[in-house]
């Protein structure tokens, strides 16, 4: 996390998606210089080569998993670390030029996933529509815009952009379904844990044998780490490497995630931080708390023990 | 497997894409009806209504990455068994009406995966060509063939069936890029395994634990069983709760994966077998020997002991 | 546990120590044969070469430790299996010709090792007698008659075979001190679960290596068996090679425990079975639950799922 | 280690045993003044109390396995720690007072586990003498040379000592057996690795459960430490605890033996430091390597890496 707040941002484009939408609720960028990238490796490019303080771009969506594209952009070229993470819900709405019924309706226009993500409702509602895929959420709203198609399936943000009358609201089949972002800067110090944290890993084993991701796994459980996430790649390079993409939580400023850390970095063929950040919480809930004797303050009282040992006091 | 072959073939469509080019290496396929679908759960509910016998659906690509829609499909609804998988190189071409030098293509229709697969080819041999995001492989051919662009990044298949000419071959990145595509029929009795098969399982673990997922883990490397894959997924149900998509080494007639598949029962919250089938090589290559004392023959000499020690014999 | 049960017993001698006490205890030893051994060597012969039915040793004392030499012979020579324990409390007493006042007793004849168990209580009660090392607690007990020490620290069982009179009652320093004791037979047929059994093996790794030994617990840990005792010994025969002495909960009858054994049977170097009886209980007690999931009802209801699964049958 | 070097010893008495043969390896034992204690805990005291500045016992014996009474006086009173072990061959021999054809001996002196070390050997050489039971070896040799038997089964020390004559050497069954013994003192800091050390621990685990046992050959694992020593006794404090006596590869002011330490202090319900000191090897042996990764330099490497890490440094 460099010293002074990133004021220049670049995100995943077009404008009127949700990574725009996810981007604005970040305070800093709503105030600052927000530009749209063509693409994940072109808004990473941006960060990379100085021209943007920061990138924000989809990491996982809970319905269509993880973004391929972001993970690989992640492990590949100088690195970058993940300092804030946005989880916004996936609301779609049918959309029209204006009120028209449902049963009016005869062509839409959406996003494969989309309609994917609204397959039931579509079914349910408007059985008789045409479906008519288009290439992003956006695109969907403009050609409803230009009348192309009776209705789109788009994002809310599309629709105050796009001058257009929402038809019905929330049609995902999913109603809890949501898209994660990373904000992605150039690395700086670690800052301070905040209780409730997410560490991101690549770490790459050497074969595609159970033993060793026994191992990473055991070196993680060893110190009370829990997983929230892993997925595996294998890596283009070479046959039977996979790199495994971990969140963990905790801190890399934690004792027990720091000791963790070292126990990767000795046993796996690479690792590779992405970052500690706090975690964000659609609802408030508690953070999963340490198992028995393995909080950072058992950590740092065994340290003083051992220390203690070392010099001769067995008391 | 079913006890008469399967002779009609439903797959993801449109014609003319990897996934038909994957089917028709199948001789009951090239031989059977061959009909396209319109999306994977398409494809699937025509299997699970008995209006095909077995449906060819993507699973992962090297490059891509799992297909969510594939996996999200595999564990709801009535089960489907993966009976053959297919792993066929994903090669690209580019591809025109007529012969033409690269340095005069100004445009070039591709699906956008395509074009992330083949990124530094384009820039390095077409840099000044406008990349037109098309909707599948199969538009991107036909929107050459039709002249709407320059030129088609397209797979090998779609160059005959539209007349195109091949501009320039293997232009993916990764030349060693597959995707891998699973036939899906109906559940029957389990066929013998080959002694180089797969096994895959959906398993569902409780709570987002490292120590749930080491458990998973535990009960397969006890068996002596590796994994291939694994590839996590929350499910859509539940918060907090994951699904593990596990390829692993070893048929579900062999008594080691027998047994694990028991631990795994026992453990997990639910355990969906999707099928034990040969592995698909695309170079002669041996299996992964078992470790030492986990070959069949050692679980077969062991359960003979165990029967003779419960008889008293204990020599 | 053979058919006909045995009626020729034969236990470490003398008579008048722990070990007759013990065996008194059993109904049919009471009724039958007792006769006693020189050592342990020498009883486990009788039974070997068919002189005698069964023979009661003692295995471990909780203050003194295993029994070496018992441990030794279980894993030399032709195999003989536990059928039964005998836990009895160690009680000793102070024991002279006549009542005296513990303040004129200059001599006490004791076993080094009841000497040592009883410490505190001779600093206490009688400072300034001599202990006086003799070879057995029975040899204690018939000094004291002869009348070359003026009291005896014995087993209770000696005070009347010697026509003693006790001074004074449960003199250990360890109130709960214990010895277990275990009746030896020929091997034949295992008998029923009772459903609070333990099972003894001695188990050979390979190495003094943390990993054997690991490997060996979680063979044991992944189908729910719990360790009572475990106890390394290093083999004679060659340096760096172990024999563990493991007691686990569980009867060798049972599918869990026979799945553990299968298991050890596969990665140890040697496995020999000790055999499975009833845990013999000084106060009723409930016997250690099964983990969740891995009770003997879990272990069928998972193999009759894999018949199922194997048929084609994963509704 | 304390800084002035020991030159008061106490030993387990009486004179004439293996334990002196033991303490006079010692070169500042062989110097310093010697005294014979009566048993463990009164040579244990000594030192407690600042009588003596290090008591040489024995720990174990290859044959006759751990002594008890050591190991409940290390786990109980205040700390004490091994500073040395020495480990000499158990050797014994038949002596006389004058050289004698072995077919004319009638009576042998020996301790029970002398005669037992060597009953094989008797057997076949002297079918004939009975063996007359005693209290120690050197008692055996007293009472050889005052004429009460015929011979004597002792320690090689205790011939030149009653001017005996040897009438046969190393009659142990087993050529190499061995005992060891441990030197302990008040704690003091803890001194250098020498690369080849043991680590003594007593680990108090809460239930019988294997989990827990489990958990702790973890923490060692991960770190890469070795066990050569596992040895389980019930506290007689309370049912169901049970300390783990483990003799470790390594030293305690390694990184990695001191993460160990610091893991075990963190899960079990007590952890006693015994000491770290250096392997004594009768035959020169290279130590046992690390396994790859698990090297001090590794630790130390991780530990700059995280370092490293933490200030932003991810290169």
């Amino acid at each position: 996390m460099p010293g002074t707040p990133p004021t220049r941002f670049v995100y995943l484009g077009p404008e009127g998606t949700f990574t725009e939408a996810a981007l604005r609720t970040i305070p800093a960028a709503e105030r600052g210089l927000r530009t749209p990238a063509r693409s994940v490796p072109e808004a990473l490019e941006a960060v990379r080569a100085g021209d943007a303080d920061a990138a924000l771009v989809p990491l996982e969506n809970s319905v269509g998993g993880a973004i391929p594209v972001t993970l690989d952009e992640l492990v590949t070229g100088s690195p970058l670390v993940i300092t804030r993470e946005v989880v916004i819900p996936v609301e779609f709405v049918l959309a029209a030029r204006a009120l028209t019924p449902l049963a009016g309706i005869r062509s839409i226009a959406a996003h494969p996933q989309a309609s994917a993500q609204c397959r039931n409702w579509l079914l349910a509602n408007v059985p008789d529509a045409v479906i008519v895929d288009v290439l992003s959420n956006a695109a969907a709203a403009i050609s409803a815009a230009a009348g192309e198609h009776d209705a789109a399936l788009c994002a809310p943000i599309g629709v105050p952009r796009n001058a257009l009358t929402v038809l019905a609201e929330k049609v995902a089949d999913h109603a809890d379904a949501v898209t994660r972002f990373a904000l992605l800067s150039r690395p700086g110090p670690i800052g301070e844990p905040t209780g409730d944290d997410v560490t991101s890993l690549a770490v790459s084993i050497r074969h595609d044998q159970v033993g060793a991701l026994l191992a990473v796994l055991t070196e993680l459980a060893v110190r009370g780490i829990n997983l929230s996430r892993i997925e595996s790649r294998p890596t283009g390079v070479q046959l039977g490497t996979y790199v495994f993409f971990l969140d963990c939580t905790g801190h890399a400023a934690e004792p027990g995630l720091g000791e963790a850390l070292q126990g990767l970095r000795r046993i796996c063929a690479d690792v590779r931080f992405l970052g500690s950040y706090p975690r964000h919480r659609l609802t408030p809930e508690a953070p999963v708390a340490s198992p028995r004797g393995l909080s950072s303050t058992d950590f740092t009282d065994s340290a003083a023990w051992l220390t203690r040992l070392r010099q001769g006091d067995l008391a």
